[in-house]
C-alpha cells in the first residue's frame, strides 16, 4: 500500500460534455453484497444480493462517478426493505447529483415448507427481487420467482392412464398499495399450480402430491388466470406481470404464457 | 409406433373458459431451430436459432395449440429475413386464430474479419436476433451484441503509464425505415470504442491495437453517446436502444451505461 | 488500418522462463466457429462449434502463441469429424512446437424426428461435443446430451392414479474402436428412458407418449443401467461414462446418477 | 393436508435389482441450503450453499432413497466446515447404507477490502466450494474463484504506450494436511496477478492499480506458475489444481491455462 498521492487528481467525468446526450442510466451491474430482507417468520433473514444502481446523467456532464454507488451500498449495510429503499434511492440521487435514481436487486429467499402429510420439514429457495425508482414519485416493485408442477390438462383427458407433468416456473411481479410479503405472493402462486414443490416428500407424502397434481390439471393458460384472479380479489395489489414457463416432460422446448395488468 | 387412434380425442384447449381473463402471450420459448439468414457478403449464411413464439388468446378460450408453433416453424424452413418474418407472423395468426403474434429469435451471425495490420483472417461470432410483431401493423426490431475493447478516460489521465481497459459488450436495438444490414450496426458500434476486438492478432497488431486503445478512451457513458451519434447521423434509423455493460479490469462487478431514444 | 512496423517486434513469449514450471495445458476456449460434422442421413450438417483449444508448454518457455491456434482452427476450415481432428492436432502440436495437443468442441447438433403415431416431422436438437487428445497416441471421446422423459416408478405404485413425472437430461461419453454415430448413441439414449421427446405431437401422439411412460416407469437408477445395458452389449464401445439428471416435477432440486466404465 | 395413509406403501428402491450393474454416484444435485462457513476474521459467515450429495449404490438395490440427503442436509443445520463434513459424509453412509459419499457445495464467500491507497472499504464475492468424499478414508478439497487483473506482457513490450489488459478468473482447488483459510488461498492468487481487484476505488487508488498493473505484467501462463510457486512453497499445501481463464480486451474468445500437481 503507498501513500496518498499528494497532487489533486483531474476529475475527468467532471468535465463537459458536447454531445448534447442525456444518458437514461448509468452506473453499476452485477454487485453482489451481503443483505438483510424482512421475513413474515423470524422478521430477519440473511440473504446475498446481486445488485444494478443507476441514475440519469444530465447531457452536459462526462461521465458518472462509479465509486459512490458502492459508498452508498456500503452505508445501507445491506439493509433491504421498502423502508430502507427509498432512503438509499434518496442517497443515489444526492450523491450522484442526479434527479432520477433507480434500484435493481434479485436474492435467494428461503421458506421452512412442511411436507403434505408427514409433515417434515425442510427449507426451499426461492429468486426473489425489489425494483425501486426514483423519479419524482418513488414507484416500488416486488419479484418472485416460483417453481410449481404443473399437469397437462389435455394430457390426462386423452390418455387411458397417466398424465404428463413437469417442473414449471412462474415469474410474478406486483406493484401494492399497502404492504404484501414475500411469503403471500409465494403461496398465491403455489396454491394456483397443480401442486406445490416440496424439499422433503417421504412415501405418503409422495402419494399425495402425485395424486394432488393429477387432480388439478393446469395449462401454463391456467395458471397464469388462477394468478391473476388471486392478484385481482387482493385489494392491496395495484398493478401485476405473471410469466409462466413450463419444462414440458414431452418436449425439449418450453410451453410459455405471459399476462400484465393495471387493475 | 403403434396405429393412429380411432375414436376422435377431445379437443380440451378450445373449451369454454369462463375466468374471463384474456391472456396477452401464450405459446413457445426456448426452440432451437437452424435458420438461413441474409449476410451482406455472401447472400445465405446457415446458423441456428432460439425461438419464442407467440400469439394473444382471447379471454373464451381456455387453450391455445401449441404444436402449431412448431407446424409453422417448420413450414418456413428456417428463411429469416425482414421479408420472411411478415408471412410468418401472418400464418401464426391465421393458424391459432389469433389477433396479435410475436417471433424472437437470437442466433449466432459470423463476420470475416481482418487484423489491423497483417490483414490476418478470422471469423468473429455476434449475437444477433429479430422481434417481429403483427398487431393491426407489422413491427420489426433487429437485434446486435457487439464485444468491443473499452480504456478509461480517467484511468489514462491521472496515471504515470498504462490505463485500465477491458471487454465490455454493447447491446443495440434499432427500428428502422429502410434496410440496415446487420453488418452495419455492428461496424458503426465497433468504430465508437477504445477498439475493436479481432479474432487473429499478429504481434504489429496487437502493437496496434494497444496503442488505438490508448489513443481513444471511452467510459461506458462515451460508448452509448458514440453509439448514438451515429444512430442519430443514419436516416434510416427511426428508433434506438444502446446498453453497455463493461467488465472492468479493476472491479469485480460490471460498469453499465443505457439509452434509448424515438427519433 | 496502418501500415505494418518496419522494425522486428520482441517475440516475450519465446523468451527463457526460469520458474521451471511446466504447464499442462495452455491455449484459447470460448472460441465459436462454423463447423460441419458428419451426420447418417445427410452425411454433412452445418452448425457452430465452441472450442477449447490447447497444448502443453515446456517448463523452459515462457508462453505460447495464442495467434496460432485461431490460425489452424481457420486453415481446418471447419471440417470436423473423427478423420480431420487427428490432422488438426497434429498441426496444433507442430505449429506450438508442442508434445501434446488437446481440442474440445461442443456444438447443436439436429436431428429429423418424427411423431410416433401422426408422423408428423419437426427438428430437434441435442447438444453434443468431441474431445480430442494427442499425448503419444490419439485418443477420442464423443459426447452427448439427449433430453429425455423419466417418470418415477414409485409415485406409479404407491398412488392412486398418474405418477410424477418430468424432463431429465442424459449426458453420455464414449470411447469406441469401430465408428459409431452420433444418431446410435442418441437412439440408445432415448429406447432407455420413460419415453423420448418430439418436437411436434398431436393429440393421438400426446396420447401415445403419456401412455408409454406411464408403461415405462424410470428412476435416474434405472436411466443409467439401461444405457449401461446398452453401451455393453455394444462391441464398438470400449469405455462409457453416464450421466442423468431429472429436473424432478415435486420438487426444486434435481435428481442425479453417475457411472463410468471400462469394457 | 390430509391425515397420514393408513397402510404401509411399497418401497419399490429397496426392490432387488438384477441388472448386475452398481452406480457410482446417486443422489441430488441443485440443492439451495443457507449455511454457516467459518471465517478468518469473524468467525462465522452466513452464506447460502448449492449442494450435490451422493453415495455409490450397490448393484442389488433398485434405487436409493433420494428424501434421505434432504433429511442429513436438515440435521447438520447448514455448519458447513473442515470439522462438520465428515460427520455430514458419515451420516450419509449410515442413512444410505452406503460405503462411499460425496459431498460438493459452492457459495459466495465474502471479505471486507481496503483500497490500496484511500483505505476505502468494501465488501468483494469470491465463489468458494468443498468437495468431501468418504472412500475408506476422508479426502477433502477446498475451491476458490478469484477474479483478478492480468496486463499483457507482450502488448506492454512491442507497444509505445499502454498494454492491454482485463478480468481473469483464476479456480484453485488445493488438497491440505493442515488447516488452509480461504482468505490465505485468495491473498495468494491476488498477489500473483498484475493487481487485484477492489469492490471501491477513489481517484487515487485508480491511479495506484493501473500503475500497479503496468508494472506487473501477467500471461495466463505467469499466473498459474506464480500460483504454484505459492502453492509449492506453501507445506501445508500437498496437492493443487490452478486453472486461469482470460477475458482478453483485444479477442471475443479467452486466454487458458491449466495446472495439476501432487507434491
Amino acid at each position: 500500500m503507498s501513500t496518498p498521492n499528494q497532487t489533486p487528481l483531474v476529475d475527468i467525468q467532471n468535465s463537459i460534455d458536447a454531445r448534447n446526450i442525456a444518458i437514461d442510466k448509468v452506473g453499476v451491474r452485477g454487485v453482489k453484497f451481503p443483505i438483510v430482507v424482512l421475513d413474515r417468520t423470524n422478521e430477519r433473514q440473511h440473504t446475498i444480493g446481486n445488485f444494478t444502481l443507476t441514475v440519469d446523467l444530465p447531457h452536459h456532464f462526462k461521465g458518472t462517478h462509479m465509486s459512490r454507488f458502492l459508498e452508498v451500498l456500503n452505508e445501507n449495510k445491506g439493509e433491504m426493505s421498502i423502508h430502507a429503499l427509498p432512503n438509499m434511492l434518496k442517497a443515489l440521487k444526492e450523491r450522484l447529483t442526479a434527479e432520477r435514481a433507480h434500484i435493481e436487486v434479485s436474492f435467494p429467499f428461503f421458506m421452512v415448507k412442511k411436507a403434505p402429510v408427514t409433515g417434515k420439514e425442510g427449507m426451499m429457495e426461492f429468486e426473489c427481487g425489489f425494483i425501486a425508482e426514483s423519479n419524482g414519485t418513488d414507484d416500488f416493485i416486488l419479484a418472485v420467482k416460483v417453481p410449481v408442477a404443473t399437469l397437462c390438462p389435455c394430457s390426462k383427458e386423452i390418455s387411458k392412464y397417466g398424465a404428463h407433468n413437469q417442473r414449471g416456473l412462474v415469474t410474478a411481479k406486483i406493484r401494492f398499495r399497502d404492504m404484501v410479503w414475500l411469503e403471500e405472493v409465494i403461496e398465491m402462486i403455489e396454491s394456483s399450480a397443480s401442486c406445490a414443490l416440496f424439499p422433503v416428500l417421504k412415501r405418503p407424502d409422495e402419494k399425495w402430491v402425485t395424486e394432488h397434481a393429477y387432480e388439478n390439471p393446469r395449462f401454463v393458460e391456467d395458471m397464469v388466470r388462477e394468478v391473476a384472479l388471486k392478484f385481482n380479489a387482493d385489494e392491496r395489489i395495484t398493478w401485476y406481470e405473471i410469466e409462466v414457463e413450463n419444462f414440458e416432460s414431452i418436449h425439449a422446448h418450453n410451453a410459455y404464457a405471459y399476462l400484465e395488468r393495471t387493475k
